[in-house]
């Protein structure tokens, strides 16, 4: 499951290999079904939103006031992309980089709109693993694109906040709106360091006093799912930075703070990665000193155990000798005397192995 | 309690996912106590001290002179903070900072007031671990807000020294005083590291030749208490290196020095906690190679005996055999023979393993 | 088959040493193949492909409208290269470089011209190991030079957009079909990325479970290749990124979207590379961790077995003496009873190393 | 003695917990000898050494030519330092840092006075370690104050220099002096890296034909040693490198090459130390590994032995079983031909250890 | 050997201390040859050498055209230095770093000269180690003069183009010879990092099939010998990039392509030193766990002897007991039964550990 989701991100690329660059091919897991389009469109006081949209029925909004949101569920149809790309303006490259979910994350500044490209994560629970999502952005005038794989997205608190005209959402424009959908990707991140941390810990927890075989798997495991989160905030970090210092202005200057905010938050979501890195590697060195020291003493014990016979078996052997004169052999109560030599010497030796804490 | 402390300080953001932002969330371990909120107001000549404010008694000073500090003890209540925020005129995002346990140490600048988070650091004796708690300061003209997560603080001795009238603490304006209290949480810092400090040399004294099963679990405990300080100190020097450079005239130029200490301190800090790791990454090695030069030590002797009595065995196993025709089973003085040949072969082994310096 | 390549890349240096500074000298694995000049001269409407050109046809275009491409497969004649360097008046350095396959990628803006150089990526298959080959592009005022070691090359797709006048190409000038040519190189980069990723993945699927003696080899292998894919792209992105920030005009504003994904691909064939790195680096320490652990569970049965019986081998030793008095020797039911008491220790044993899971 | 020696740098910082920043305290070893100030003023052509100075004899020199050194022995008394300090001009908080043997080097330029903290280094042959000191620099024009924690300083060369009237000393001003000062300083530090150097070279030859027992412990000293030199040369190398760009001219034009010429050294310093390190790392494995394969060599030898006796043992168990039916009990050569077969075997097997080269 | 020049690069240093700073002393291996000084001097038409000039006949050359070359060979004359020192007008400081061959790589920029500290290396293949040996340019107007610490140098090939009239070196100025003799330096290094390369391939082919005692001590010296290298170039690529950047003009505009060539090379030597240092970590590890592979084959075939005996051994001791009433004893077929019983147990044991691939 884990391995799917990795190359889904990282591979394929090369299925574009010989196209013209800025020809539009959709990288990615192969999907059929439709791509499902729905808008809100709304200002102060209305809030108008339409769902499973057809292409017709886009358009890039020439409302002189208000805002609307479009967003995209799909983006392996080329059709529809090419489409709104037109519809749109947008050019080539971007349409490229909206349906190639190996992108990374980076914003990108055109003469008519701002590209954003970001990774939404969720940590899935079933499967131990972290699910990658490619989400794109585009901040117009007066609107905002949404585009991603497939439906169910972690905007939902952000409609619910629109439709309950809740905060200041309602009454700012396009720009606060791509700023609360990118907080709600970030604000997830939170959700899955933390959930893995939560795994992370209890692990770590049972490591040194059980540690288990396929642990280092699930460690290795744990690893690779820090790191793809790296691989998504990091980047994310860069482009929010680079929004912050931009001179363009598709971000009003009232929109500062919260921007600042986010990029704090992003270097939050970087610590606690960071953390959940360090904890690992830790825990990789606790299991592999946990596992040997286990082994350690197991040998040890065993041959301790072998140690103490050996010797006694020896004085065994030497009363097991056939020679003709040996007058112990002879002697009353030699038997018991060995037996009391033998169970002294064995009792001495473990003693002396307790004493110096062997045993 | 350790594991409690950590996860208090980068869990729990989780919490707030869905909101709108800039809306105050408390997040953080739950409290309940009420929130006390105490005053000092002073000018060079007067000093004025109230406990137990209620909340109608907290105002933004209007006095032309004079200094008055705020300090808040309990951040969890959000009515309290909402009202202290409209009458301090405190951004949104202030007051979610403010009440958000898990935001890391930083410098904000707004228009009207300078917004500092800083982390305050206790090594408690009882559990071994360092505690952390919130802390952040408001400066504006005139005042200082100092806000905590609980009574029992580091500004006792800042206190101390307004009420004594000692240094230039009374003739100075609320930017010193705001300094003062930054002065304090560092200087704590320095605490911590040394009890640390003194805990891990006294561990690592012992460490070599006395290692014990529960040191690497200790290891791993100092090793995160350490980075726990570190998280804290490195964003406050990033955060003091932006009060220096800054335009923002909330620090008056006869401040630079004193600044310029303060930033002095917490490279220092962070020297001593670069070195604490490093001598914990060493303690770890030389754990781990004197675990494993005493399991050696121990496998050795036991081979060595074990390698000493099989060949006598073998020598007793000889004569022990039941062949018509030894003719040194009939000998008169075989059994003594036998006897000075195996103990000629154990000394002779003994003598050469000694030699050879592996017994 | 892949050391001959590591030293290809890396050696031979020095074959010219002491030569004057600027001295065109063929570094490189010695060929013996003529020369083959090929050319293809298009603008919007016309394109003319000429195939194995003599030395005497090759000409500076003076065309003032439409772009050439000239491409040259083999660079060890010095003669032909010195024909072409003056023709298109190319610096003595330049030459020298075009030459010097141990030259690393880079970009250099002279006068007249842009000279950059790459290195072309190919997985082979069978030697299971990259091959590099040394590219470097020239590109004048409508003109473009490609240099290769050999035929066989991973601009036939551009080829193929020319002839069939597809994408942007033929309507645009030589800055867009150097761009094109380059483009071609770092999308072949993902390729071999990716098909070591695919070796990789499969191996570290196996690892744990079945390691191989030829593992350990491998990886080593896989890392140098790792290696050879970064040293090439590393200095391509610097390369890429001094183009794009420089003043020089040899590549066109409209070209600027063009570049910046460019340099996009490269950090991403980086982000790959260093993933796959850290892979091979996880992949080391699990081979040698279930290398080790295999090692140390045959070692633990083994002994267990031999503690089993060493006590048992003594009880036998016991009743194999031979003094006179031994009553248990005389007894009826003395042997059943000792193979029952031996069987019992031995059984007891047994579940006793199982119930510690030793066994 | 070592430990002795870190305490006192890096802690007892705490004890000032509390008091008014800028308020001076003493910080290090406690020390009881009184405090010791001596003056040396000279011009090009006179020079007045005076020892034992009382504090009412120490002014500030308004001479407008020639230079002053006032030389300090002894920084715990805060009465003497109180009354230089205000005779000097010294900023409290300058004082405080002289005072504070925890301070790490730095410049910091005052309107009046430049601030130079440097430690002292000695490698002490008698406790094999570095003995740090205190020193710190008070450049004024026409006058320098140096401060020590004891007697007994580098200095000394620089006083003979002066008496001798020798070099460029006496014709230069308060600049050069301090600069001459630092310089001795620095040149110190080489004697300690070299010293440092011969012992871990003297070490390392011997390592690996015959660690001993004490050897990790001595590594880890050396490690520590060669860090604290690090910790010193690290921030005066910033110091310096501050110096050579600082707009405040304390330090003349003419004083640039030699201000270069010290930030050079401090490099080279580094560089030493760097070296120092990565031997000592290198030493750490080399250590390690060769301990390891000692143990190996005498485990193999015992195991092979072992191995070798066992299957003998076997065959004289055999024969000494008690079967009525034993056809070879009763051959005439049975014995014999048992040694013989059991030599075979021995010999067999040795042979064999032998050409796999277990042996 | 090898320690020999280690010494003499980073020791001696101390030999210095207590001397006025700019107080020229040798520092290095101690010389009594006499010092060899010639000098080319050239313009496009002539060339007149001259070899073993005495003090006497250098003088700073007068000429308005061409170029003169003054080679000094031996540094440890303090008398010749100082006289060259005063007729070419050199800093103080300047003639020190000639002599201190322990001074790292660096150019500084004099009024009136250009002054150039370079390492040459040979890979010397008696010792097989590195020789490093001191080497310094001054470029002024008109001459270059060139400092060595032996005869016997890489500038030969040099003289032979100057001779020959080849290439740009006789009609252009003296940066351009200055540049000839860096490039014939950095040249070199090719060659040294090549032969380092050599030896490392021929040793990792054999390290894992065939590791020897003596293989850890190589690699160690072999680490040894790239840092040496690479604390050569590092320097050295600093300084070329810094005479790139300089404004001051000891190298003509015309130099530019050159100058930014052997910066590139410097790039290159420090690609291929990093190189070698990885293989050689690599070679570490390999070497560490081929020993430890090989030492865990012995012990486990080792232990497979002993525990298929153990069990053998005990059998033939069941039937040694003494016991009166053990009716096996008098079986008629007892003996073959337990020869059978005994081959069938050893030959399945021997059958499960195959199977189990522990032999």
């Amino acid at each position: 499951m884990n391995k799917r989701k990795r190359k889904k991100w990282s591979a394929r690329q090369s299925s574009k290999r010989g196209t013209v660059p800025g020809t539009p091919v959709f990288i990615g897991e192969s999907r059929s079904e439709a791509v499902r389009i729905g808008s809100i469109s709304y200002d102060r006081g209305d809030l108008v939103e339409k769902g499973a949209l057809s292409l017709d029925d886009v358009h890039r909004p020439y409302r002189s006031e208000g805002v609307t949101w479009i967003n995209v569920d799909g983006i392996h149809d080329l059709k529809v992309m090419d489409a709104l790309g037109k519809r749109f303006g947008l050019h080539p490259l971007t349409i490229e980089d909206l349906m190639n979910t190996s992108q990374r994350p980076k914003a990108e500044v055109f003469p008519d709109y701002l590209f954003l490209v970001m990774k939404m994560m969720n940590y899935n629970d079933e499967t131990n693993s972290v699910d990658v999502e490619h989400v794109s952005l585009i901040l117009g005038e007066g609107y905002v694109l949404s585009f991603q794989e497939k439906e169910g997205d972690v905007f939902e608190p952000v409609r619910e906040r629109l439709r309950a005209s809740r905060g200041r959402l309602r009454g700012n424009g396009s720009d606060y709106l791509a700023y609360a959908l990118m907080d709600a990707v970030v604000d997830h991140y939170f959700l899955s360091v933390e959930r893995i941390g939560d795994v992370i810990e209890d692990m770590d927890d049972r490591l040194l006093s059980d540690p288990r075989s396929d642990d280092l798997q699930r460690i290795h495991e744990l690893k690779r799912d820090v790191m793809t989160l790296r691989k998504a905030v990091w980047p994310l970090r860069e482009a929010v930075g680079k929004l912050q210092k931009s001179d363009a202005s598709f971000f009003g200057n009232d929109l500062d703070a919260f921007l600042r905010d986010l990029y704090d938050h992003t270097i939050q979501v970087i610590d606690m990665v960071e953390s959940s890195r360090e904890l690992l590697t830790g825990m990789h060195d606790t299991y592999l000193s946990s596992v040997s020291n286990r082994m350690n003493e197991v040998m040890k014990v065993l041959t301790v155990i072998a140690t103490i016979f050996i010797p006694l078996t020896f004085i065994a052997g030497v009363y097991g000798m056939n020679f003709k004169y040996m007058p112990e052999l002879d002697w009353r109560f030699s038997y018991p005397v060995v037996w009391i030599v033998m169970i002294a010497v064995g009792a001495g030796m473990v003693a002396y192995f307790r004493r110096k804490r062997w045993l």
